[in-house]
């Protein structure tokens, strides 16, 4: 069954059509509105090619997309018919979305009400969506949210203590993100431990471009570091992390210049470990200049590890014993230093890595790095949100028959 | 030997009148600047006495009280030069003060460098050492600040992840507070363990108006929950504790009437458990509240004890290990569902409590709560932060002669 799974961001398009979990052709739109727009295409088996287009808007993208996967030259289908449904990752949920929904004008409706929540991304996934709709009438839609997994935590775990008004009247809570990989890996987990999902502590590091940790108990996420906003939690490669929230006026009183924008960008683009090494926001490059004796580059690597390291604790703590900690996504699968580090002498709570086995986990591949002993296993397990996202919508739209 | 501890704030000043640990007399000035001043003066064994005076500033409180505690009626002095030394509480000594110092004009100047970081309690504080110095010439004067026992923590607790510049330019880092109580029980807990303090893992929980924990490893403070500023860390009384920072843009986004200012003034005032029950900062009104059934003041009280949770795992993950954790202040000492549930579903960890110990501990007293085989000990012990203040104050104008 052919599903087609689109992500859509500003000025970007990425899609990937799977057929039962294999990816058969897949590729991004870049520079969507903007001038020298192309799309970069491969066909699983083939080399992948870079095609000028212009493309003013999302629409203009999607019909293009199609024109590629149906055309004669680096074509997969005869026609986009064969497509049965698409599903859309969309980044903000709210409270409106516990879990996976089929496109309807509701849908759209609730998407467009949690705009203020996601103001970047909402907006652009809309404009996928509504792509889609209009060129691929008839065909399902269905929208898969970053939140939904993390609907499922209790209040001390998503409210924060300020006025108790500004929930009500604003949203302000935590919803978490990369919720359809903590899902995705948590599952993996339980599948190898050979245990049900349903009755398993696992603590999920998605450590990637943005990272998040989440606490998933008996099945259902119970905690996780990302906020209301994808700001919060561990340090990432240009965003803070958890700050002293005074440190925002501090800033703008010591630096009259400065406004709360100019803030925000900082704290979500020049911060992480972009800010404190002053070299990179990529963790290869970290690794590297640490290497040769970079400190400000071994110190970012550092709080990374240790924020890592205090938030399995603190899950930990907060699940009442872990069965199983997971390492996924990009830092996560492939930095052995990250993930040695971050359960570094956390034996007394039955978590002991295996040295010799996280340095030779192959790319790609699933491994239990701990050591035999060790009361909870450490798994690395690759995150492949876009077979998560085709799994939903395949779920859902065959549930319309 | 008689010493004078002062911990002065905007418009007051408590003092405390001590002979080797034992208090002679204590009182404290309040309304100072304002209408309606006055002096509530206590000789130990007497019942307090409360004088109506006119105390325009910080010089003239400090000459009212030097004048009680020699005068026929409620004094305990012949002459103020029976006091030896005066000790005074600083809050934020930044990065230039690791241990308590003789003040010299140097001191003096160096805590006036540190205003932006403490704008509303260093210039209290240096208003009070400046009435001494003025009314006692001659007197030693020691400064003891709120945060020098945290100096000793290594960069990667300290260190945010912005800019590196903004620490090198503005100081932006994690202080810690509470450091002379911290200090204080974390050494009472080496005593009562009966093991040297330089060899031990001790989380403190210091949860009063203001709470702050600290992970203490071989007699050094090696991590804490308040930041930068005491706003950090768990929800307090009116303070958030840590929020998404991109929360602060979003509600001025919000309600554009909100300034930077308000939502300062909202975060540190108007939040915390006052803000989510919306009935009061005081924990036995929300105990009482949530006994009545009250569902916001029970969620108030379970965000609190959930941070708190979440914080002593995360510590006990930094400091690999945990061999006591040392509750104290206002409701570590004398609430005990807090207690129990800070370390709750702890044993695997290493930490047990006694159910039974911890609703019988007598108000004032020290005792250990743990269960006879948890790895960890759980003790109550009171702080006492002017007894350590008045000690560090002995040693260095000992050190004098």
């Amino acid at each position: 069954m052919l599903i087609l799974v689109i992500n859509s961001g500003s000025s970007s398009l990425k899609y990937q059509l799977m057929d039962d979990g294999n990816i058969i052709a897949k590729g991004i739109a870049e520079r969507i509105g903007l001038r020298s727009s192309f799309i970069k295409h491969q066909r699983t088996g083939h080399d992948s090619v870079i095609i000028d287009y212009e493309l003013p808007e999302h629409g203009t993208a999607i019909r293009k997309v199609l024109a590629i996967l149906t055309g004669a030259e680096h074509g997969v289908l005869k026609s986009m018919d064969e497509i049965r449904a698409v599903g859309h990752r969309v980044l903000h949920g709210g409270e409106k979305f516990a879990g996976s929904y089929l496109v309807t004008p509701e849908v759209i409706e609730a998407i467009r009400d949690c705009i203020p929540l996601g103001p970047l991304h909402n907006p652009a996934n809309l404009a996928g969506i509504e792509a889609c709709q209009k060129v691929m009438p008839g065909i399902p839609q269905v929208a898969v949210f970053d939140t939904a997994f993390h609907q499922t935590m209790p209040p001390e775990a998503y409210m924060y203590a300020v006025p108790y008004e500004y929930y009500r009247n604003y949203g302000v809570r935590r919803y978490g993100f990369h919720g359809t990989s903590h899902k995705f890996v948590a599952e993996r987990a339980a599948v190898l431990l050979n245990r049900p999902f349903d009755e398993l502590k696992i603590i999920t590091c998605h450590l990637g471009n943005g990272s998040s940790i989440a606490a998933v108990k008996n099945g259902k996420c119970y905690d996780t570091s990302m906020g209301m906003t994808p700001l919060a939690g561990v340090p990432m490669g240009t965003r803070s992390g958890d700050i002293d929230p005074a440190i925002i006026k501090y800033l703008m009183d010591s630096d009259p210049e400065l406004t709360i924008e100019n803030i925000d960008f900082i704290l979500n683009k020049k911060s992480g470990v972009l800010g404190i090494s002053g070299v990179s926001s990529d963790f290869r490059d970290l690794c590297a200049e640490a290497e040769k004796g970079n400190e400000r580059a071994q110190l970012a690597l550092n709080m990374f590890s240790y924020s890592c390291r205090k938030y399995i604790g603190a899950y930990a703590a907060a699940l009442g014993g872990v069965d199983a900690v997971v390492f996924t996504a990009g830092i996560g699968e492939n930095t052995p230093s990250v993930r040695s580090q971050s359960v570094r002498n956390l034996a007394f709570m039955g978590i002991e890595i295996d040295e010799k086995k996280n340095v030779e986990v192959p790319r790609g591949a699933e491994m239990d790095i701990s050591l035999e002993r060790s009361a909870a296993r450490i798994l690395v397990i690759p995150t492949n949100e876009e077979l998560a996202i085709a799994n939903e919508t395949r779920r859902i739209s065959e549930n319309l028959k």
